[in-house]
């Protein structure tokens, strides 16, 4: 193989595919990209088996060929190369020599054959949806992903297309996050359980541009997104979804409207008195046009008063305020409304658009 | 104690002082910072007993008093107030109540009767410089200050006055740096042992505005630095220092002149290949009008190759790139010039004006 491309494009994949590149592996060549140089393009592709990223730049092909490298290595020697044109060759014995300018280095390549390549998905559906609005939905509701491998399921991301309409649900032990965004087509419903980790690469590797779209596509066991010239393949979570809208109840007692900035602020400083061994809960006293908030620990106490509007009765409940914060924020809106049943029920902070359901489960107040 | 000041001041005076505050101790009282309200004023101490910084900010004063409150907890809790005013109060059992706006922390203050007060220092020389040019110096000296205990005086940063000028210098085992500077007045000659950390720390506090000035005293076992509302003290290494100038051979066999961020980026470039097992040196070939830079590990090989200017022999010498890294960095020339001598003996860079010098071991090639 030998090829020509420049530095900044190289530097660019390499960011992208190296998503897939596991940190801890028993399988060495799984450390590996694999370089593919044929017809003006150098091809870039890592593979860790559950996720799988390839892209493609511009290249100057002289001798088409394949190799495979260290992905890590291969990323900081390019990192530190002038900006400037690269060459990559490599040899019968897998000999790979990375030249710009002055500088040259000569490294081992490894044998591709045992590459995982990535799988050839036959798409059931497809949708078209911008990559500005899927990075935000992910960005809104991964947060409550569950990290734990107790429970796979958990650790997904529940994607659901229904007519012209994307909905992305997570949730874990204590919170349930639901997002709707509206698609420019309508398509037939399908649902699958993306893993998180597969939309945490995603959502740092898409345009920010809200005019970029992509393509994604669901088979059995995969989902494919594809974007500029780049793709990625991710295996899906078996199994069924929780049923969630059947874990919601709609009815409330108190519905407040307050401060987005002011809600979360206070929260935070909640958190000063919070330590590893003493995890006081924050206490919410809503009551008409003003709701307390107060924590009291070893540390010390703290005590507020924000302004809100209420409709219903006075009530008093207690958080894990760092639940609420990833919640609060998330959202954009300025003002957000909360609907609150009783102490020991969750409580709910929604739009009326109903683009927005977030359910965070209180505290007992009786075990304080 | 009851006093009232802006949150940004208060802020900043926070962290200017908790530099002082020990990471680690077993004196629970040297966590606190001691408040002070007198005279419209609010003056901040902190004392690891090895450096103390004290400083003072604009505050209205309805109650004089004094409090020692832990540094940290008050540090995080004045970050994630409002940008409003604050107010302190403590009543006779040290209960500290800090209130902004609608929200109020209380936290149990400490018994101040054990706080080490900054010494009183009398000085027996005092010198004058712009702040910007003191901040510049330590940041060109710092990184040769030896880490280790095994050698007090190693961890120091000798400072000299002598005319007009201040001499700093520092080494370990494997290099010396020595920057010189002009004042603006003449001085009596004088000599100290400032301790690493004192000047580590005071360069992240002054100013970076060539305009402003600081005084700098000395007594037997003090340095006291003075500027705007803010006075460390830092306790001085006993001992004499190291005969730098019996040291630093003048002679040289070849001479050359490189362009500083060929070089630097070179040798970054090498470090690439180093791992912790196998820590091999880079080996630099000078020769008429071009330098070669190579090394090769288990890794894999690099090679580059410099145009330079020569004067005098050629020579082949192996050094650890990272230590000549550390030298370059700091260098603000387009163009340095290194003198050498032989490949097992130290190399030099320094300028013609003799602003600074810098002294750097090789690798013993024999090993290699």
């Amino acid at each position: 193989m030998k090829v020509i491309c420049m530095k900044e494009m190289l530097m660019k994949a390499m960011n992208t595919v190296s998503r897939a590149v596991p940190v801890r592996t028993t399988m060495d060549i799984l450390k590996c990209v694999l370089l593919q140089a044929e017809d003006r393009e150098l091809k870039i592709t890592a593979n860790d088996t559950a996720l799988g990223i390839e892209t493609s730049i511009d290249a100057l092909v002289s001798e088409p060929g394949i190799t495979a490298i260290d992905a890590s290595l291969l990323q900081s020697i390019i990192r530190k190369l002038p900006d400037s044109e690269v060459m990559i060759e490599s040899d019968a014995e897998q000999t790979v020599t990375i030249s710009c300018e002055q500088s040259r280095f000569t490294i081992s390549g490894r044998d591709f054959d045992d590459f995982v390549f990535l799988p050839e998905v036959n798409a059931d559906a497809c949708i078209e949806i911008s990559q500005f609005t899927l990075r935000e939905m992910t960005n809104q509701v991964i947060f409550s992903v569950a990290d734990s491998d107790l429970n796979m399921i958990m650790a997904g991301v529940y994607v659901e297309i229904f007519d012209n309409k994307i909905r992305m649900t997570t949730l874990d032990g204590h919170r349930i996050s639901i997002r709707i965004s509206e698609l420019k087509e309508s398509y037939d419903p399908v649902s699958a359980i993306v893993p998180g980790k597969t939309f945490n690469d995603l959502a740092k590797i898409l345009s920010p541009d809200m005019e970029k779209t992509m393509k994604v596509s669901f088979s059995k066991n995969h989902a494919v997104f594809e974007f500029e010239k780049t793709k990625m393949v991710s295996r899906l979570i078996e199994g069924e979804y929780f049923r969630v809208d059947s874990m919601i109840r709609d009815e409330y007692a108190t519905k407040i409207t307050v401060n987005k900035k002011l809600f979360f602020d206070c929260l935070d400083r909640s958190t000063l008195l919070i330590s590893e061994s003493d995890k006081k809960p924050v206490i919410v006293d809503v009551k008409d046009e003003e709701m307390g908030i107060r924590l009291k620990s070893a540390i010390g106490s703290m005590n507020e008063t924000i302004p809100i509007e209420k409709e219903g009765a006075d009530i008093r409940i207690a958080f894990n305020p760092r639940l609420l914060m990833d919640v609060i924020r998330v959202i954009e809106d300025e003002e957000i409304t909360v609907y609150l049943l009783k102490y020991n029920y969750p409580c709910r902070i929604r739009n009326e658009e109903g683009t927005y359901q977030y359910v965070v489960l209180p505290v007992n107040l009786r075990e304080e």
